[in-house]
């Protein structure tokens, strides 16, 4: 029986003596390590904030004040404090717990966005409303370096270091890592307060216990128990934020609990808003996390916990964009390439090994990496920015008016479009083919399979005066599958039988509709599948293809309202045709997390589903009722 | 003959003398009032600029080294000295020059759009570019402390501060505003930089000049000309840039060309990336604007020269809004205001004026005035945050998922909405109603006239699990027009004739509608009239109305590709209705500046051309021949 298990609330760890605390850190670390082991999930963030997360809950007094955790993904802690270690055999499952915070888990939990970034400007509106409405409440903003070099984190610094009264605590989090070691100006500044000698000597003890940790449990403690607190005093307001007339704390030793709570307590008492900069290191006391040299283990699938080997991972979309980037690289001298701090998971690091001088890591920050490539554009190259197809919505602005508007010759390639699934509402990539709609002259393209998504990537990036975009979803690409025919610049994949059905499939559903084919053709129900392939603009081919059949299907993975479909009803429309139209897409609503597969069965976009809705709508041509009114 | 018409590029100033190049600075000043007071236009800040442009034009070689100006409204000057004087009688008329840089007009120009902070980002492109390609060029991003407010600006000066070797130089047009006094943590930074010695002497020589001005002219000329040049030499690499790794020229006098100059050529010969921090004031040399003390004459319409006077303005819709907001203010004590830089353009100044504590400016910084306010909601208070439709789009994410996403009671209030014509195609706010419509939950009102925009700004702020939008147009409302009856949620307008056409009008279309169906009626075509007064969720009642009709035309202020008529198109798919739709709407394109009424003369959306559309389409259902296709 562990200590793990009498943690019912942040309050039952007033309780404990430091030896009791050292021992719950230690115990966390190994719950965490073997939970995720079998689930995967966010392991790295969430071993490198166990003593800050602890001192958090020791020194504030949680739900009346309030944690704001800046992109969700290292609350893990948090969530075992708050009395659900329970859940977590079924984290980031179907119904079990989410992999960010969740309110309708917990009235500890606020924010549930996984988009970084955001925490200051929520903790600022927070502070203020108590402010005003006189309730006696902190608000702890927990924030990464890396998250630190996205605008809106200035924005909130600029308003917040304008106003002295609010009782605002904002810790960074600082490992020196977004995804990848965070970069840029703010980065060479941190470091630069590391090199004055207390940070020196943090740094010392973080490296000694590191070298004396080689496994996980009761080693871990008693290193971490062996090793003398150090540096609890430092207070140091420091340059930059200094400069923005904030208070400073730091920096502070993040593994020793004590000097974090002792920091955070003088923070407290501060009364105002005061940055609190501590130091941890991701991974910390998981040795093949601390080895991962690449991330960390950021974010691993289920693994070996001895050997800290993953599951073997099948090849994905990711992979097909990183190799074709590769051979455009070497074709095209005037090929650049951009990411958001994710260098690896958009599998741009293949292209940036080979060429590094025409590789840019912006940090977290999609707005400067749309309208830097807007310049770069200007200036003769051709950028190609490769981001998580949720995070485009942050240059939704850049995209229309830096690029869009100037008629630049810039390719957004869309990683994890569509459905994702386990990581929830706010990773699904189910917005860009309905907001990039409106942006006029800009071209989209959504490929089907590996073979489509070469090849389409490669007629975006010789597109020169207009935005192109190339998106794609999670996991695996798609066995490739050949065109029987082609119609305009579409792909007709199958033609069988009457012409009943035209199934428009968009992306990733081309597949699907081929599946539906199938099953309608064993009905005797005649089927063309087209893949439009550049979705945007409607290939005029599609109205004709309309025209020549008695019902059209479109299916997209993107949300139904504005979607593709909506825009193929409204150019039938304009072109009177009068062939019924029916759309199949996401429903325009925030899904909880779950397997892809398994919402997407649940929102109806299998093919069987279909299948079945299709028979549905043809029998109802038959008896000639297409246009009965369903009340 | 004055030394302007000698100028027909910038080199042409090459060969002037000291005291030429002050007569030319002074006949600049008087252009630009002369011009301006017919034409209406950016005054202030490029009265602030003229010493500046100048001197940036005579340091650097335009266009091989390239100018990008943030927001774009200061670059009259540039625009003088790139040899467009002669088109200022057409400014910002159509057909004339645009208000802006414009690429069509001069190879000297390169970013057209509005939106601020995007310089440094596309500065970094470009200087990326050239470096790339080997090009020997310098990049020259003019930006205002304003616009270092917002978010992108930080993301860009972190790229740019880890990059040593880029042609770049960044000069800091600091004014101490944005539109109004500029905000912030930053503000009070450069507030501190102003306080070493040779700053206080460099202001000491600004306030001289300004007592001894006292109108436009050789005045301005003999008192600019009479001052000694002051701290040509300042060089002192300050704080918060400094932290950054940037190296940092000045403060500089702006008004002093001769010490901007010597700035801007130390500047070129670093290198590397440097910012140069230019002290200006708005409305330099004339005295009506100095004396204007909301905004120093940032933006006037038509005036008269000698007294300043603007020609009489009528009321506007953000009249209308700024009264109820007093209202409401006084009934809900949790009602909290927001503005990006913006208080008296958006019409928050009445409420700021009797609320202060309950009225925050976040500086230009969209992205934290959605984030913060659904903090604010969180904490109990309901956030109105009011900004111009356009600049909305900086915001898509957060509204989307730190809004929407987490339930919170924020409205935004979207002035400006639609088309607004002058300001060329980045100031239109026709791109809401579209991208709006994917947000789950969120509910978007399009008042009709001043007394729906009270009302449903009431309804909006009594919403509290659910953002909510309130958009209106530029200019003045239209006069109140009350309901026949109600449907619904819908406003009936018109009930007349037979149930042949419905006319579903959005926002300020409704009258336009009500004219149409006059015109219609006359010909005898039986016409209904709705306003939805919410446009977001579609409201069920529209549905039974269509089917009661031959033809459904929705008419719109926006963007035909997603918009409101799109989503209507999309519902009555849906329930199979099939009434004939018409959508009528704005082109999906950039729209090129003139006047807003001959823009929607232009793209149809009249009463007259509306109603001729109609008719053949009525014509046509008459004849039996609807669905033709049309090829």
């Amino acid at each position: 029986m562990g200590l793990l298990e009498q943690i019912s609330g942040p309050r039952d760890l007033r309780d404990l003596d430091d030896e009791q605390l050292d021992a719950l850190a230690s115990e966390i670390r190994d719950f965490l390590v073997a939970k995720v082991s079998r689930t995967g999930g966010h392991l790295g963030p969430n071993l490198g904030v166990v003593e800050l997360t602890m001192a958090i809950h020791r020194v504030f007094d949680s739900p009346t004040d309030r944690v704001v955790f800046d992109t969700g993904h290292q609350a893990y802690v948090h969530k075992v404090l708050t009395g659900r270690s329970a859940g977590f055999d079924g984290l980031r499952q179907e119904g079990g717990l989410s992999g960010y915070p969740s309110q309708a888990e917990s009235d500890h939990d606020i924010v549930e966005n996984s988009h970084a970034s955001t925490a200051l400007s929520y903790a600022d509106g927070l502070a203020k409303a108590y402010a005003i409405r006189g309730e006696d409440r902190y608000v702890v903003a927990v924030i990464g370096d890396g998250a630190l070099t996205g605008g809106m984190a200035w924005e909130a610094l600029n308003n917040i270091a304008a106003d002295e009264d609010r009782k605002l605590v904002m810790v960074v989090n600082d490992n020196g890592r977004s995804y990848t070691p965070t970069v840029g100006g703010l980065a060479n500044h941190l470091t630069t307060l590391r090199t004055n000698p207390r940070y020196e000597q943090v740094l010392d003890l973080v490296k000694r216990r590191l070298n004396g940790v080689r496994g996980v449990g009761p080693a871990v403690y008693d290193t971490l128990h062996a090793v003398k607190k150090g540096m609890k005093d430092a207070l140091a307001p420091q340059g930059l934020f200094e400069d923005l007339g904030l208070k400073y704390v730091g920096p502070v030793d993040g593994h020793d609990r004590g000097a974090v709570e002792h920091a955070l307590a003088q923070a407290k008492r501060f009364g105002g808003p005061v940055i609190v900069h501590v130091m941890t290191h991701k991974g910390f006391g998981y040795d093949a996390a601390e080895r991962h040299e690449a991330d960390q283990f950021h974010s691993p699938g289920p693994f070996n916990v001895e050997t800290g080997e993953e599951n073997p991972k099948g090849r994905t979309w990711t992979d097909v964009f990183a190799e074709e980037m590769v051979t455009l690289g070497e074709e095209r001298q005037d090929l650049v390439a951009i990411t958001a701090a994710m260098l690896h998971p958009v599998g741009l690091h293949l292209f940036a090994a080979k060429h590094p001088e025409r590789t840019f890591d912006v940090g977290i920050a999609e707005q400067h990496a749309a309208t830097s490539a807007a310049g770069l554009a200007m200036g003769g190259l051709h950028p190609v920015v490769a981001v998580y197809a949720t995070f485009l919505n942050r240059a939704f602005d850049q995209v229309l008016m830096d690029v869009a508007l100037h008629r630049c010759g810039v390719t957004f390639v869309l990683d994890r479009a569509g459905v994702t699934g386990d990581d929830g509402a706010s990773h699904n990539g189910m917005w860009d083919m309905s907001v990039l709609q409106v942006v006029p002259g800009l071209r989209l393209a959504a490929p089907r399979d590996g073979a489509r998504l070469r090849e389409l990537l490669r007629e975006a990036v010789q597109v020169s005066d207009a935005p192109t975009v190339v998106r794609f979803p999670k996991g695996p690409p798609i066995a490739d599958l050949e065109a029987v025919d082609r119609a305009g610049g579409c792909d007709v994949l199958v033609r069988a039988g009457a012409k009943d059905v035209l199934l428009v499939g968009i992306g990733s559903m081309a597949s699907v509709c081929v599946e539906v084919a199938e099953r309608l053709g064993a009905q005797g129900i005649g089927v063309t599948v087209v893949d439009p392939r550049w979705v945007k603009p409607v290939d005029p081919a599609l109205v004709g293809l309309a025209r020549d059949h008695r019902l059209v299907v479109s299916v997209e993975d993107n949300g139904i309202v504005g979607g593709c479909g909506s825009v193929l009803l409204q150019t039938l429309n304009e072109a009177r045709v009068e062939t019924p139209v029916r759309l199949r897409g996401v429903p325009q609503e925030f899904l909880r997390h779950a397997k892809r597969a398994r919402i997407l069965e649940e929102i109806g976009l299998t093919a069987q589903a279909l299948a079945r809705s299709i028979v549905e709508d043809v029998t109802a041509l038959d008896r000639g009722d297409a246009f009965v009114d369903v009340e």
